[in-house]
């Protein structure tokens, strides 16, 4: 295969943020159609400025069309499950955003499915392809630090989400810090096995309506022996807080943030040094480039995908142990859960 | 008065740094006696290039002395009390070494004692001195930055301790820990109600002898509404880890490590800076300084110290209870433990 | 017009870049002909992939078309006047690599028929449209911080060019140092009016058989009374080292390199940061993009152009002033050349 | 010799600087006596507090003391030579602030008796001694950089001297930036053979009244082949900017400023750091204690000072030809001087 020919699922602002790199920035790859139950004029101007072949509403024509040779699933989450059953059984790969669910049966039915039609199966665990990140993960693996005793990630978004999105999100382990287990079992080279949360409403009391919380510190235990801890606030003010480290047995690696620019102002007020780069789409904007290449040359050279199924369902039977030792007041073990 | 005469119980490292700040950089003070038990002919020199007038073996002439008005209790740990009981029945002010005591029923007699005797009694909790903990401090105290959402301290040692110090600790909660433990109470401006504690031996399997861990991740909860971390490394290897950072509703302040210089080297080979000062002794030499300056203008003012019992005892019972939580793997609530 | 229709002279790795920035970045822009009397199948291969309609060795060919808007000129400096008269006398607009030329009289006859036709002339200073160096030029040009009293530019170069380069490169000063005279007078807001040399062949002695330097400073002063200094090294070993700042009345305002990424890794062998982004491409790229954005917006909109030729005469002038400081070692005014 | 008895002369701030460090931080040093013709209460508390022996107007029982082996000169400028003429004649050794003197043969005079009488002369160069510039300059001594091509020194003070002060301050090259002289010359390892001068007056015409500027950019030739900048302000406001860079063969080395603290503020509005530390006296602090030990130093093991005669006149001489070259508006070379 020269060429990876692609059916989009969802065409939103995630949808789009893909259609655009796979159509400027990713060789081999090519955007062929799009389903989106929503599309409208504004959606279908933006496919033809892409080359996009053919769309419409409808999303069944993708699953059957002979020419297509994987799917991104770009829809909402409840979709997911169902896409990736549908995709697979017509034996196309698959990139599917993340969660990759919210059932923990319903993601390994999708699971099976993938597994037994033998296609690939990449999840938008984005921030692994991150630059900053990927140092840190690769200074861990190479092993010249040695063990990894502790991991830290903090993770704050710059403004709170509006009630209506804050309703449906899922609450926040799902929905915001699964990225950073994500993270964090990327960064440990090994899964979580326990965590504990505190949690807090500090932001806004709207939170607490929806039986969720605005700020978060969550303890990790992991398979290796490690141990580490994730902090999250749904409104840093300042910008997109994205730092990580690992203390390791010979030392440590970690990392700051993207700034805007590396300018500094120095007058009699003080030293003004600029803000990180906003939120997810300029922090994260290589990487959503870079992920999108290495699922593409997987399936052009039949390697494996850098971020899979396995991945997908322990970052959400994770958010789920953070959500119920949230409301249990105790260490929750994922036996518990998986 | 225009001078506090001081008289210093124990002449071990410790004891030896406060006499030097005192000779040296603390106006307004007079080290006027020593007394150790082990005082040898090198320690009885270091007495005589200092100015000091009388030194000897046996504590009791230090109470007894008339023309003393203060004692730093620079004694291991186990005579704190005691000591402390002795000088506030002689209405000599205290200066005392962390911890203030292993037992909370002997602390809070000691405690009694110095209320009774209308003395003052300030702990070393040298790192509120700091000039960048402090920054940090004020910043969230001022309330520019609105209510703390987030308490955040990372503190490792540059190197294990000897098995022999190891022993004899108390565990790295009472022993390392609570500076940490003191600082987060501080920075957050607010008690500490409840901690949770995942700890690991993974630097020498020596500290499982002694029932010890070398590694600790410790979640927080404060009265305030403030939740947070600490973690604590015992062999870090690059240098002394000293990083705190409180995030608020307005935003973030943290510190980063003080260097041995500013020295950026750039080569092929990559960019090089320096490594954190050593140890405590480097990184924390001004405060030291400056939390003797703050006693004794405190005596001279009669006004209250920077850091007094209250911190003493809590900052003991917040150590006992994060044990407590390691040996039952459950949160531990203050209220259990006070 | 929607769409700027550009042909483009010259498809080295100079116009290669902007063909591709063209197709991919930047709206409203249509690369629509290549012209390159060395084109082969590799060139185009490439000007298949970017969707370029027709190619050819020979150059009039898109002067002539009465489809093509504008023109990017990309050849040697040597083509550069040629093609902008011709250009110029087909009404097209023109994007011009620097140097704009290497001849004051020719120079100025090429800009003359710019002026008469009415064209747009940008240059390709693309630093000036660095996220960096813009922000210092933006706090300078805001008159916030006061008059500019001090500018410095230090740009190094990772490794020196091969000799076949340097032969016919011009020399370092309208070669390479260029950039920085532009740099300069886009930050002080203001041209040069003097300059004096010091140069030295440090890093091989290749150089010198050219009548070249390898380092060099040169003191600078500016029309509105600012001075300052320009440091070149052709061979930095650790990458790319583009560092501005101005000191102004009120303060001071500058930038540091952009790194490969922000990650630190601290060991008991020191702590490591990333070096700089290796050379122009990498650490250009996104003003490579941005200039040309701003070149095809200037025409769309009919406004100016962000830098013309008073900026192309003038940074020749300036190198060819700097070259004749080195030659008679002494101050040279800017009304000596011009 | 177990001690060094030292005199001083001149108790102005300089002076009492001295003392101090001499009485708390200079082990094997004791400040015997002190002369200063404007002596007054103050001054006398101050020698009373630091345990001083005996004081008095007059300078001459310092000369003629059997039992003091060192003076200071910490007197007024045009008083050096002649302090240092006297005290070699009673063999004393000589710790004289910069600059050594304002006349060549009068300096050349002072240095001839000092070598007569085989007594140690250091210059105040405190700025060899601070942690950040030693680091350099141990960088390109060590030769691991392979030889230095460029030299830069930016060094800006805070704050603007008052006009009685810059009126008999000999100028911005004889009274700040005889500092930088000395420091390029220091970093390099190599005399200054040349100087090129740009000067402008930018902060208060008050500067030109005498016949001074308060804004200057030298170019600097050294004997090894480096060539480099200084750049001085007399007023940065945000502190005192004390930065050095050495540009060498196989990689850069340099430095950034002391920091108040290591703070760091994020918020909407920005990223805030700290300011430099504000002056001479906190910049400095510590390199007045250490170049004070190392003279001590040697000579209870009669060993080289780290700095001497050669230094003092060189740094004269170069900042005498800076003036010239402002004044003749052309490079002048140190042969040109001395």
């Amino acid at each position: 295969m020269n060429e990876v020919r692609i059916g989009m699922l969802g065409f939103g602002r995630i949808g789009r943020l893909h259609a655009a790199n796979l159509a400027h920035s990713v060789k081999g790859a090519k955007l062929v159609a799009v389903a989106d139950p929503y599309l409208n004029d504004d959606g279908i101007a933006v496919c033809k400025a892409l080359g996009v072949e053919r769309w419409g509403k409808d999303e069944e024509p993708i699953f059957a069309a002979k020419d297509i040779d994987a799917v991104f699933i770009c829809s909402p989450t409840g979709y997911h499950t169902d896409f990736i059953r549908r995709a697979a059984a017509q034996g196309k790969h698959i990139f599917c955003e993340k969660p990759i669910g919210l059932e923990l049966d319903d993601i390994n039915s999708a699971l099976d499915a993938v597994k037994k039609a033998g296609v690939k199966l990449q999840l938008g665990f984005v921030r692994r392809f991150d630059h900053n990140h990927r140092k840190v993960q690769q200074d861990v693996a190479s092993g010249k630090l040695g063990a990894p005793h502790i991991v830290k990630v903090c993770s704050r978004d710059p403004e709170q989400p509006p009630e209506a999105y804050v309703k449906v999100s899922g609450g926040l382990f799902v929905d915001m810090m699964i990225h950073d287990f994500d993270m964090a079992m990327y960064l440990a080279g090994s899964d979580i096995t326990e965590v504990f949360t505190l949690g807090a409403v500090k932001i806004d009391p709207m939170f607490a309506k929806y039986d969720d919380v605005d700020t978060a510190v969550v303890s990790l235990k992991f398979a290796n022996g490690a141990i580490g801890v994730i902090d999250n606030s749904r409104a840093a003010r300042y910008g997109y807080d994205q730092r990580v480290e690992v203390h390791c047995d010979k030392g440590c690696t970690r990392d700051e943030n993207d700034l805007i620019s590396t300018n500094i102002v120095s007058t009699a007020d003080g030293v003004v040094t600029e803000k990180p780069t906003w939120f997810f789409l300029e922090r994260y904007n290589d990487a959503f480039i870079e992920e999108t290449k290495e699922f593409v040359n997987a399936i052009l050279s039949d390697t494996d995908v850098p971020v899979g199924g396995h991945e997908g369902i322990m970052s959400v039977a994770v958010a789920m142990a953070a959500k119920k030792s949230l409301d249990e007041h105790r260490p929750v073990a994922l036996s518990e859960i998986l």
